[in-house]
């Protein structure tokens, strides 16, 4: 493990400079406090510094996510997170980020010049330059619905294949054959996730699987249009969506089509939004419990910062039975 | 949820006389206790009272598991699942069952019966009494490697897949082609996680997968004698095995054939227990982090206490490269 003094023989610089540079003291130029964070980072200096920081801190980083209102998909999940940590006397910063701030600064320097020992990303995307440093980080890290290889990065999620398993046996139970799946955006593990839970689940049912009747969309209402049309004049009788937003979109592409839901066709979303409720009809829905997510997030967060390297925690998905399901039509 | 006036109703008894049976006091016959017990945890009572028990009192059941020696492989998860409790001020009780504790009393009215609010099962097999009461089971309950779909029991595990991958890429890598699988007992998920991912990993290495090549045994040594011959036979170069006792068993009965490892034929294990490292040649294995499946199977149980409903945790294993793979012989 390097040493303040390795920094500053590598820098040829002081000894005080770097431990100046790493403390954050006014008195050095910001240029020269980024090139010791940046070697201090490169040299593995880091978890020795977060290691003698009395308080644990961490941080919520958030990319591309709605969380500030409890509509949101985001809001419970932070507050899950937050309610965890303080159980745990560790402190939590919520920080919403930008272009601006992913391209300046290293993940793991940006990590070290504000003492935090871990992180939890929320929305991010696969291309994001923070996604792609993960590979090498030595900051304890935990992703929601997404996996990386590296020992010191989990993910926790719901269990996606247990979730579309309800869904299609409600709707075998109600004697659906045609059921389409209207997943979300492509090159998500989740939605390859979704694509091959529905796959194996049809099989399990032994309900026939028609190519027409899957399509990708986005984690919007938007993309229902687009797809709705082509699911009809294939014989969907139900259409399962990645997300209750896809299939808030589905059913009111359904009624301006003049189809009734769920007398013509039925309708199941994923992740009960509050909107879920609110919808007409009242949507049945896979549960993912945000509060458990957020929750599942910080004890993963601390045990990996505690060097007990967890791949992935799922928690158990509920089906919640409403009004836009019913009985086949004849 | 049921109170003791409701208990008493039921049962035809007075109130003293419930709580006497609820608290174990000595003056009620062992019988009426039993039968007061009994219906406590039918009517949901049992979560109650252990929610007024200040100090948590949980248990590790251990059936058909070795784990009084360091060598065996229950001895670490023991030792990482009270590393946690101890942090987190819960009292670890480690019970050894047999037969007749199973059938003679009920899982949940054991755990009533002895205040426990939640327990780690270990090493028991799926047609086991009490495996098989899990799936009503209202106590917070933790399998090492089993799945139930009930929302009080969590499995802990490592990621087989991730694993499995790992051996088979570092033996293509050696330039191997005809690679045998020699796998656990039938009917376990464990073995067959194992299966699945052979066949993914193989496939994702554009490798021919022969079916004289695969072949499921115990977890025990003694089973590889049965499987050895027939992969030679077919052509194996490498043996992908199970287990680090299966791995010492297809040693053994290699050496017996004349025949050299990993000159002749390469052989990984499932597990780095100690042994891997005594075995001659010493075994290139899958490690499972043991200490860190303890750790990770109490904090499952503490969550699940909390009603976060948990359905799995899986650790990142590590390929430990030793002396028994080399390179494909020409």
């Amino acid at each position: 493990m390097a040493t303040i003094k390795d920094i500053a023989k590598k820098l040829g610089i002081s000894i005080s400079t770097v431990s100046k540079g790493l403390n954050g003291a006014g008195d050095i130029s910001e240029e020269m406090r980024q090139m010791v964070l940046d070697t201090a980072v490169e040299m593995g200096y880091a978890s020795k510094r977060i290691q003698k920081l009395g308080k644990r801190k961490v941080c919520i980083l958030i990319e591309n996510m709605e969380y500030e209102n409890i509509d949101q998909f985001g809001y419970e999940i932070v507050v899950g997170f937050k309610l965890s940590a303080v159980r745990r006397h560790c402190e939590v910063s919520v920080i919403p980020t930008n272009l601006n701030m992913l391209t300046q600064e290293k993940y793991d320097t940006f990590m070290l010049k504000n003492g935090f020992c871990g992180a939890f990303l929320l929305g991010f995307a696969l291309h994001d330059d923070y996604i792609r440093q993960l590979d090498k980080t030595n900051v304890a890290t935990v992703l929601l619905d997404n996996y990386n290889p590296n020992r010191h990065v989990g993910y926790v999620g719901t269990d996606g294949y247990n979730g579309i398993d309800m869904a299609i046996k409600h709707l075998y139970d109600y004697g659906h054959k045609k059921i389409a799946l209207l997943n979300g955006s492509k090159n998500s593990m989740v939605t390859n996730d979704r694509r091959l839970a529905f796959l194996q689940a049809m099989d399990r049912y032994s309900l026939k699987v028609d190519p027409n009747l899957i399509a990708n969309g986005y984690y919007v209402a938007d993309c229902a249009k687009d797809h709705v049309g082509t699911f009809l004049s294939n014989g969907a009788t139900a259409i399962v969506c990645a997300s209750d937003l896809i299939a808030s979109g589905v059913i009111n592409e359904l009624k301006r089509l003049g189809v009734q839901v769920p007398k013509d066709v039925s309708v199941t979303g994923f992740d009960d939004l509050p909107i879920a409720r609110h919808l007409s009809p009242t949507l049945t829905t896979i549960r993912q419990d945000r509060v458990a997510l957020g929750k599942s997030a910080f004890i993963m967060l601390e045990e990996l910062i505690g060097g007990v390297s967890i791949s992935k925690l799922l928690l158990k998905p509920e089906l919640i039975i409403r009004d836009s399901t019913g009985p086949c039509p004849e």
